[in-house]
């Protein structure tokens, strides 16, 4: 086995392919390196190792490692021409972990290893740089007591306590800054950095050789910190992927003036506009653009000057202030921009690159798939698709469905941004509207239903509550700060470094403009412009714009699985077209029931004493009913509309207050007392497993005659309008064939009645959802009856868990949280049991009938993890809400294999 | 293809072996006639053909059959030296239905075609008894009516119309038995039969063969008939099997008094004694001794003496009053009797025989499987087993285990009947105790919950009320009349002829010992002595007896799969002992705590706020509990107890009304708006899916703890008292695997703590129920951590079909009755759905872990039919309520393969 990968120098062991192996760092600098661009050389321990770690420890990992990781150094020592451990000629390395899917800043790096007290003196004396040399061992010693110690803050209004220190020493001296500090002052702060370390029991190791087992092991635990777990629930990334661990030759952006170091993205992270931008620093470590704590510079021209001009300041004095590194090094300016090019061209894909400049050496640390907004993720996509770099089968390939829900987001109504000032801007660092009262720990987001967590920063410590927040609002940080990274990737809204805001957490409020807010009072952010409001702005739904409706129109044209709506109205039904139905595959008459005009003969149904009372009262809403029908069928001109027969319970329908008892009994004029009587009748232990669906139906089969003749009577009727129309009927809750077959006469004596009747025909179809575990498991009976299977799976996960969803909050969020279920099956399809149900059912259903028709209409039809595995199944169809249509459709191409 | 089988002359074409092809009658006429027994010739049509007719019609069948059927008669005139359909020398058939299964009188007949006006008169002088000629004929007529055409009375008040025309003759006659009509008579009753059929359009035919095809068909179609089809749900046969069809030459039992008929047991069917019995009738057809309106005499003379010292009559006068078959006519008795001795020999079962006597001429009509009661059933089994002619596997294949549990039904206290007089006496026609209400009518039994139903006689059209009754109380007919026939298949009491009750329809009333009782008034019966008793007199469990006793050790031998009992109290523990329980399979801790002195800190604990406030309330339930254990475990010494921890939602233990809640408020100390506001709190939609079962226990591990704890230091605490024990503690409600292993945690680290404690161990297995159906998709990965399995099948039948057992009574019986489900899914396992489940799991929770112990605990696991189910699959125990153990006994013995 092998377990640890070179690159460097234009060559390496590893590939870009080789992520589960490598994690997608160590693939891209194996990628880089090979493809000519300048990496640090160093190499990369595999994910396995991590896993063995885990199973078997300390002492089975360094025995396995010790000898490929000399070797290795080795190599890295003969390019660089220094030795680690050496004082004369120090080599030093950075560790840093590196998963297969990206966790950003979610698992621990050290920097600057190999030093030591006598090798920091030569480093020093070496670089000519004392300074440099005594910030890196500083830095070397506040990582190892972070990360490989676990030193880490008192309380969470408290700070990093070796920051505490730098935050006294800057007290005490009257500097502002860190670069303000002498070697002198940097080797005091080693001390007291030292001796914090002893004071908690610890020591920082002198030997380099331990500083690199203990910083290797350190990033494997780190694996398994609090923050990656909950990230990776959040992302639904597996706990057995385990990281690598990539140990790579220090360059240095802090060495002086010719030194630096930046982040940069190929194309446009927030919009997906095609031209290069990023941030840098001169003389800093990469740790400080992320960190957010000194506001970076921009790399091209264009941004600066752009900034200046938002900023309100003029051009000459912008240049001076705050040059671009195109201005600034225009050398290495050039460089960059090649290889960036060179990347973009190789990946086929945007960008998101780290790189140091070190005395004038361009190097590049990392490369990697960007993280981007939805939209500029689908605009990326269909410009990458237009200039030909990518086919029909890439595109879907660089869609996070996910993600598209974003460009479905509410915006705030134009009026309402017109009559409100913002009371500050910020950096409109992830798009959308986000309305939420304020707060400002991320574990007190969840007091409130709706927060927009307000901070000086963000840190991967907040990533749990920054889940549940609407948006964030920062005071520092860039358009690359842990804030403005993460809402992107979670498609939230975020407003970053809007500096004029004065936090105070302790009193838990902010202060801009002279005005003050306290937590719980309401905010409103505009992440595409930056705007901060304050009040709840109104929102409205977004359009759908000209890229993603040439990105839907190709997802129909690549899927093989048909998208319907779930719309139980002509509206609806308009809404559901818009987004670009191919159908209702669920209409839901009983909505219907509960309007003013019809609820009445409903409940005189319902009282009725006998079947003529019933079939007197369904007589009245037989022309009601067939109205709804005709709206539909009008809206849905020569598409299919599925529609279900009465579900629900009866005593839904019925008044459950006295006093609505007593209306309704004047109003049908009885006795108040035999409407409380059928209320009382009517009652259920477990109305979820009671008297509804086609078990009325079948108890009633007036209802079930009375539905089909409005259907079909509404169909003639449209038909007779020149409107084309294709009715499936659809039978709730079967559990036996014999329950659909009994419904299934009725129905078709109904309709060869009225044929007879009107003299003339339309197509009609007779279906059923599948929604109960027996159904899924006579599948193979059932469908040897129906013309086409609908999976419910709302009632289906029910009954498979056992879980009501009305009752399931008092223990489904423990189960969550204990991680005894790793997603909400009511979200989320369940695999293990739903999942299996509805491919066994799909095989039975169609072996016994191949023409059967096969869809889903529980709510997982509009989650695309769940979409993907139906069409994987076999599926013709899902049907979701009119507003998850975009979502589904987009799904169902990316699932095509 | 061959449709008919000819039998006749020592001869037969088929055997006993093809029921399943020539039903029941047709395969055990073939088989006696090759064994030498006189039966009158014919042949049977095949169920086969029963299918086709009703999948392609009449025309098909007479096509097919048309050649046969010609050759077949040619071959009975042949042997019979007289022509079908000749004036001159006739040649008379009767037609019979005959099913795979007995079916006794739900399917049709016609006796005597081939009569027709000219052949009667041919008849007359051929047999030179023109009466008897006549009255065959309108017998013939009247048969083809009901039957043939279908004339059925007017309403249930009303009499047959061919009856009601006797009625009003033999009124205008005045006469009083049918008897009584002289030739000239019966040329009447002829002449208004026939105009009673040309009133309602048709016409009776003429022609032999139009006679014979009709009676065919008409016998195919009362296959489907409503009492049929009934009777085939009550009794579990398919609808699909079909009837057969015996054509078979008349033999006349009304010929003179040289001629009779009867009917013969090879032993006592009420209680297996070894004797042979049976009743008669001189001058009559056989229809008339099951119809029972004339009552017969005995074929025995010690049943005839027996009959006279029951009526207080004098042997001399009973001689001649009411003779018995063998003293009658004592040569027909003896070859009788050696004929039953050679059936017996043969079949190796009791044989319930039909014969008829023509001038002498003993022929038998019909020989089949005596249906009888259960304690005859094990009567007759033991017997034949003791006397080495069947085997222990023969023995539980005459065993049927629906009927064992007659043997368990109650009878009257001792007291009781002592202090009670009998208001009549009629025959003990079916044995055991039955307390109900009056009803006169079979379709209005459901209005009480306990009925006996009264009448002069029962007819096949009562068969659904009948099954609804307590017991029967007939005024006509004798053992083998249909009312004593039906209940003792059906396990009912039944008093048969009790001949001084006189009844009155119209008022709903009956008169006997100058009083008289109406409907809804209470009667008690006992089926034993055939003495009623007025009110309702109290019952007590029987006994075992020593047959039943043997039976039951005999299946312990037999069977490989264990009977445990469902079992929460030591009371309980000792009853399923008693009945031979091998260990508990199911322990429900909740019912402990319902009891005074644990359902106030249950309360407490509820009520709790916190963690600590649940502590101390589990705190105080700890020893209670404790004790409750060592209770059952001192009383199963040496048995395994499977104990299942807290399953209810917690909402069950609290009070419901003001009331009830002001008090527990007052008793616990705290406001009453507090326990108020819980109940709300805890109040759910669907209670059985939601908070409970193990959700309880990994929401508060705390009660986990607790209950942990009380088995295992109970168990500890007996076995240091020298009782052996194997605790197995049963975790409810798994769906997850997740949720079982977080459990089992809890308990394993609990019990180490004890062990740690105590400074000893004991053994002890942790498992789970597998109730819900997505615990039976994942039963691989449950396996892998469960030790043992036991399937709830009340709850997995409740998610598996979608139903609630507390509501399905809205719809379950319209469901039972539209024939949508073939069993109540709660009485009978569902095999398609539930069982599907189980044998799904089964395999893959043994495959995960061969010594997995899997076994079944819900209410199923004392039904017959589910434990031969599980058996099949392989499962290691069943477990049933104590008083059903005898039965699952039993039934596992017979499942063995």
């Amino acid at each position: 086995m092998k377990y640890i990968y070179y690159f460097g120098n234009k060559e390496a062991e590893g590939s870009a392919k080789m992520k589960d192996l490598l994690g997608g760092k160590g693939a891209n600098l194996a990628e880089m390196s090979k493809i000519g661009i300048p990496v640090p050389p160093g190499f990369t321990i595999t994910t396995e190792m991590c896993e063995l770690y885990n199973q078997k420890g300390k002492d089975e990992v360094i025995s396995i490692l010790k000898k490929d990781l000399k070797s290795n150094i080795k190599r890295v020592e003969e390019i660089m021409g220094k030795q680690f451990g050496s004082a004369e000629n120090p080599l030093l390395f950075s560790v840093r972990s590196g998963a297969r899917k990206s966790m950003p800043g979610m698992m621990d790096t050290v920097l600057n290893l190999g030093l030591n007290d006598e090798i920091v003196e030569g480093l020093g004396a070496k670089m000519n740089n004392p300074r440099f040399a005594w910030d890196s061992y500083r830095r070397l010693i506040q990582m190892y007591g972070d990360v490989v110690l676990g030193l880490k803050p008192a309380d969470k209004e408290s700070v990093n306590p070796f920051e505490e220190i730098i935050e006294k020493m800057k007290e005490q001296l009257g500097i502002k800054s860190d670069v303000d500090f002498t070697t002198d002052d940097l080797k005091f702060m080693v001390r007291l950095f030292k001796k914090l370390i002893t004071d908690q029991g610890y020591s920082f190791p002198q030997d380099p050789w331990e500083q690199m087992w203990e910083a290797i092991l350190a990033v494997f635990r780190s694996w398994m910190n609090e923050r990656a777990v909950i990230y990776r629930r959040i992302e639904g990334i597996p706990d057995a992927w385990g990281t690598a661990v990539n140990v790579q030759t220090m360059v240095y952006g802090n060495l002086n003036e010719r030194s630096g170091t930046g982040v940069a993205f190929t194309r446009n992270s927030a919009t997906g506009e095609n031209f290069f931008n990023g941030e840098f620093l001169i003389n800093a470590q990469g740790e400080d653009v992320v960190a957010g704590i000194r506001t970076p510079g921009q790399i091209t021209k264009k941004e600066a000057v752009e900034w200046g001009r938002r900023n309100n300041i003029p051009e000459e004095i912008r240049q001076k202030k705050n040059p671009s590194l195109e201005e600034l090094l225009p050398d290495i300016y050039k460089e960059l921009y090649s290889i960036q090019e060179t990347l973009e061209n190789h990946y086929k894909d945007m960008q998101d690159l780290e790189f140091t400049i070190e005395e004038g050496k361009l190097w590049l640390l990392q490369t990697r798939t960007g993280k981007r907004t939805g939209e500029a993720m689908v605009k990326i996509a269909m410009d990458l698709y237009r200039s030909k770099a990518i086919n029909e089968r890439e595109v879907f390939e660089r869609i996070d469905v996910e993600k598209i829900e974003e460009l479905l987001h509410p915006v705030f109504e134009g009026q309402a941004l017109a009559k409100n000032e913002p009371i500050t801007k910020g950096l409109p660092a992830a798009p959308g509207a986000a309305v939420g009262q304020i707060v400002f720990f991320a574990d007190e987001v969840s007091k409130y239903e709706k927060a927009i967590l307000v901070r000086l920063e963000t840190s991967p410590e907040d990533i749990e509550g920054m889940n549940l927040a609407q948006g964030f609002l920062t005071v520092r940080g860039g358009m690359t700060s842990h804030a403005a990274v993460v809402a992107r990737g979670m498609g939230k809204c975020c407003v970053a470094g809007a500096g004029s805001i004065v936090v105070d957490y302790k009193k838990r409020s902010f202060t801009v403009g002279g005005k003050t807010y306290v937590e719980g009072e309401w905010l409103s952010l505009d992440g595409s412009t930056g705007s901060v409001y304050e009040g709840s702005l109104p929102t409205i739904d977004a359009d759908i714009r000209e890229d993603f409706k040439e990105l839907l129109e190709l997802a129909d044209r690549v899927s093989n699985i048909k998208v319907y709506a779930n719309a139980d109205s002509p509206t609806d039904a308009h809404t559901a077209l818009k987004f670009g139905a191919k159908g209702i595959g669920l209409c839901r008459t009983e909505h219907m029931f509960f309007e003013a005009d019809k609820i009445k003969p409903m409940r005189e149904m319902i009282l009725a004493s006998d079947t003529e009372g019933r079939e007197r009262a369904l007589a009245k809403l037989l022309p009601l009913q067939r109205e709804d029908f005709k709206g539909i069928f009008r809206a849905m001109n020569g598409l299919p509309v599925t529609i279900r027969l009465l579900d629900p319970p009866l005593h839904e329908f019925l008044p459950h207050t006295k006093e609505k008892q007593e209306e309704l009994a004047l109003n049908l004029q009885i006795k108040a007392g035999q409407v409380r009587e059928m209320v009382e009748h009517l009652k259920e232990a477990n109305p979820m497993l009671g008297h509804r669906g086609c078990r009325l139906g079948n108890t009633y089969p007036e209802i079930t005659r009375m539905q089909t003749r409005a259907i079909i009577e509404a169909a003639i009727s449209v038909k007779e309008a020149g409107i084309s129309i294709l009715p499936e009927i659809m039978v709730p809750l079967v559990g036996e064939v014999e329950e659909f077959r009994l419904q299934k006469q009725i129905i078709l004596e109904t309709i060869e009645d009225i044929f007879r009747e009107k003299k003339t025909t339309v197509d009609y179809k007779v279906g059923t959802m599948i929604e109960i575990p027996r159904a899924a498991l006579t599948a193979h009976k059932i469908a040897s009856e129906a013309d086409f299977f609908s999976f419910g799976t709302n009632d289906l996960t029910q009954m498979t868990f056992g879980y009501s969803r009305d009752d399931a909050n008092t223990f489904l969020p423990i189960y969550l949280e204990k991680n005894i279920l790793k997603n909400d099956p009511f979200q989320v399809l369940d695999r293990d049991g739903v999942g299996e149900l509805l491919s066994t059912a799909y095989t039975r259903g169609k072996e016994a009938k191949p023409a059967l028709e096969v869809g889903i209409c529980g709510e997982h039809g509009g989650e695309p993890s769940s979409i993907k595995f139906v069409a994987d199944i076999g599926f013709d169809y899902v049907s979701c809400s009119p507003y998850r249509i975009p979502i589904a459709r987009i799904a169902t191409a990316k699932a095509k294999k």
